[in-house]
């Protein structure tokens, strides 16, 4: 019984994720469904971004949260579209939840949303929101276990960015080793390593979103 | 219907988790179940811990993952029983999948039984398995706001470990803001600050473990 009633939580799921992406495509939007553990830099990977990229792209943000609009108040300092939604306790954020606050976006003149998920490694990558991508932040604090530990989130995502290797000398994580076990869950990700803090690493991810966002345009 | 099968779900849980309790009541064992984000150091934790503790008391640890049986190899050098769960893809442990392997596990002599949830600060805090106290591992590196972002584990936890504060100098983590978070969502807790990699600070949590051992004996 429990098995039906899964199915029929990812049923509802996948048909309103279908109606997300159908709005996803009319207005030429490229959407990014953004995960990784508590901590592993999510935000500050999309405060560096918004710096970045605010005066060249139209973007907008979805921070999901538990609890809190933390992440949203760092965001909107940017000067960039944000919409908080929070899940009372939710462990990820699922297509509904995205369909409700797309309605007080400006979709318009959109090119790029990244929609934080919360911070989790497991059930966000179950669930499709509508996205054109799924990228994970791993930071190298975590270990270069988490791939094989975790396969799930690596196999979807079409970016991994392997963040705070400026703490590399301070940790005991085999760069090769964790380079060579998402290579062999995923063998086509883009594999990107950065530090937002020393902001060094970050123009292959910019370039990859630019990329995106021009091909979503056609 | 989503809420009625998560009471039945919870209240299945709790029944069988009712159950384990009777029976380390009637063993006299100290039940911890420890969680905690990906990569927070639990594994790391558990290895000092073992080779500490071991001559002193008698250990065992099951340890769930989604997958692998890297974390119980680990534990496994050091002699001590380990049981591995794997919830292939399930994000926390539950009282049933405990209650299964204890039937493997000589129960009669042990003093400590650690349970290794699976890498995740939201869901594990859910799921009662049958624990005499939940802990909880925050490394700093994910930085000071998690507390507030991710509150019912540490609500639910009796003990608190900051973990790699060797890397503090190295990071922006404010850590008196995160004692005060920690203090308001759980006026009690514990609250330890270690180094599992330069093994510093542990020994508050080696005294923690023998109080609590001790007062189960009665």
């Amino acid at each position: 019984m429990e098995v039906q009633v899964m199915q029929d939580i990812l049923g509802k799921n996948d048909r309103i994720a279908a109606e997300n992406q159908a709005l996803f495509a009319d207005k030429k939007i490229f959407v990014l469904n953004l995960m990784g553990s508590p901590g592993s830099g999510k935000t500050t990977l999309l405060e560096r971004t918004m710096a970045a990229l605010k005066d060249e792209l139209h973007m907008a943000v979805i921070e999901g949260d538990l609890f809190t609009t933390k992440d949203a108040d760092r965001i909107a300092k940017y000067a960039v579209p944000v919409m908080q939604i929070n899940t009372s306790g939710g462990c990820h954020l699922d297509a509904p939840m995205v369909q409700e606050v797309l309605s007080q976006l400006v979709l318009d003149r959109l090119d790029l949303l990244i929609v934080e998920n919360v911070g989790n490694l497991v059930c966000p990558a179950e669930f499709n929101i509508g996205e054109d991508a799924k990228g994970v932040v791993l930071s190298i604090t975590e270990g270069d276990d988490k791939p094989m530990k975790y396969p799930l989130v690596f196999k979807e995502s079409s970016i991994v960015l392997l963040n705070k290797v400026d703490i590399l000398p301070y940790t005991n994580f085999d760069m090769a080793a964790a380079r060579e076990d998402i290579h062999t869950l995923h063998p086509d990700v883009k594999l990107v390593e950065v530090s937002c803090v020393q902001d060094t690493g970050l123009k292959d991810w910019y370039d990859w979103l630019r990329a995106k966002v021009r091909a979503k345009k056609g």
